[in-house]
């Protein structure tokens, strides 16, 4: 295959949306440029408005320091109330359609962007092909533990609102090979979501899913409840992405309230302040674990590509470390090993 | 009704599971007693082991000092793997059992029990019937928020994994019934737990919750996503059983990760030891909000009585509280308000 070729001989190229995110173009292009720091043989696509990436290019001194970007002009921005469908037909030359032509087309090895999760997902989907055996791709999302740098993978985190109980298992299955390839994690444990331990809890899905799950080959460790997720119990977690989008978002709302109501109080009193002063570094500490910006981006797993959405409040360092992402998962050649062909 | 004279004339009387909770009986007998010092007119059903507890409220004077409390000798326990069905027929001697049956037969107008959920809930059922226009009961918890005495009401917490969308539609009337009658908000905010807000989004259960919600005459906010559960955007939430569970136990580990990851780092030097102490007392206070004991009980609204279940971990501030919840419904006659009859 021309793909493997390219792995071995070539250089690794990934396409970034540049107009995505809330913080587009300017972080984005900064991520771009600081990528070529850490990571040789790369290049990359930079699809957006070609005068204003041009122009941002030029301030960071790309062309001089040599690095290796190419600029592809996409005049157009997918709205949040277009259909993908129909933006796919109409809306060709906007940054997400380009940038997954360029998947399809190999020209490109994956595609980064901090765009609609919806638009992106769904013009994936229908752009790019799923993976033989992979009913759904699924988007998943890297979550800190309370052991220091381990992570535990949840998936689905949003893209399937309803599932069946195969689409679990086969999440579990894409869980699995991705801590394995890419955090080098030796038989990841995968854990069911449920509310409760015990083997006969659960709804209609769940209850089904663990079954499947059972019979499987992973390293299937049971449920798990939810006050478990960062626990460290579990390497992969599985669930529908109705549950996983209320878990990441519970998580997200439980961290910024808990450090505001803990914010209000010390500021009552002076000795609070003073305490609150010297206490300060393992805050900051804390909010870098939650910080999406230092895990990078959650790819959707199951595409027959490459395709990693980054938050759409990430700054440079978010875009960076997708970038990684992607380029790790072609070296680790990650998209033949998520095939399920099943005996 | 025989019910509700004894409202206004005669006391009110809880039938309390001396038995149930892994601190029970001890915990229970004192939270029992204590109550008497906060509420006039009441008597207590206390049931369970009659040699156990008689001893413990002699420990406690409780005959000295005059509290109305009479012990039911209930000498079995139902076991976690026995079935409720099963349970009623054969373990007629249970606490859990034989409490409800006070309830049954208006002998007591509410039981309060840190028993299993599960038989609790099935026993609920089978023996006190459900309420006019209630498909399913439901367990409602209180949540704090980040705004100070404010409470939301989060149902269903637990007891209907899978559901239709015209019970989160019930759920939301019972929970309105509840915030605006017991706590006394006026006109309780209704919010749809969902994964986005727009009015579109969601799976097909809670898109054709929001219709039906939408045609309501409740104070339907709309979807409300997981991060603001917290944030005081609304004064109940409804969702199904399984997500409920997942959401509760997700807060209860996050909280207890974050103080753990804190005062980890916080170990780590002399002066963040120092202001670690400084800033305890917000700590402190923060662990407070979110402790249960200081919450109470969670009610099974629908039911055709009262019934409380309080966390088996409970010390004698939630059997406390949750008693003051039954005189509460009690007192402002919830049962009926509950009912729905739709014209």
């Amino acid at each position: 295959m021309a793909e493997e070729n390219k792995k071995e001989n070539k250089k690794i190229i990934i396409a970034v949306d540049a107009m995505g995110g809330d913080r587009a173009p300017d972080e984005i292009i900064k991520g771009c440029v600081e990528v070529f720091g850490l990571c040789d043989n790369l290049k990359i696509f930079l699809v957006g408005k070609e005068e204003i990436v041009a122009r941002k290019l030029d301030e960071y001194k790309s062309r001089e320091l040599n690095f290796d970007i190419e600029i592809i002009d996409a005049q157009e921005v997918i709205l949040n109330n277009e259909s993908p469908t129909w933006a796919i037909k109409n809306k060709k030359e906007s940054s997400i359609v380009k940038g997954l032509n360029l998947v399809k087309e190999e020209e490109a090895d994956g595609f980064v962007s901090a765009g609609s999760t919806g638009a992106l997902l769904s013009c994936s989907t229908i752009l790019l092909k799923r993976l033989p055996g992979i009913s759904r791709p699924v988007l998943a999302t890297l979550l800190p533990t309370i052991n220091k740098n381990k992570f535990v993978m949840l998936l689905d985190s949003g893209a399937n609102v309803d599932c069946k109980a195969i689409y679990l298992e086969q999440f579990a299955h894409m869980g699995y090979v991705y801590m394995k390839n890419i955090m080098k994690i030796n038989n990841p444990r995968v854990g069911l979501i449920n509310v409760g331990t015990e083997n006969l809890k659960g709804n209609i899905v769940t209850k089904e899913a663990y079954e499947l799950l059972s019979n499987s080959d992973l390293n299937f460790i049971g449920n798990v409840e939810a006050r478990d997720i960062l626990s460290g119990i579990a390497d992969v977690l599985v669930c529908d992405g109705f549950v996983g989008n209320i878990i990441l978002k519970n998580i997200e709302g439980m961290a910024k309230n808990i450090f505001g109501m803990l914010k209000n109080d010390i500021k009552k009193n002076i000795f609070r302040k003073l305490g609150g002063l010297l206490v300060k570094p393992a805050f900051v500490n804390l909010k870098k674990k939650f910080d999406y910006n230092e895990i990078g981006g959650a790819p959707f797993l199951g595409l027959n590509a490459i395709v990693v959405k980054i938050h759409g409040a990430s700054d440079y360092r978010a875009v960076k470390n997708a970038i990684m992402q992607c380029v790790s998962f072609v070296k680790n050649d990650l998209k033949e090993k998520i095939k399920l062909v099943k005996a």
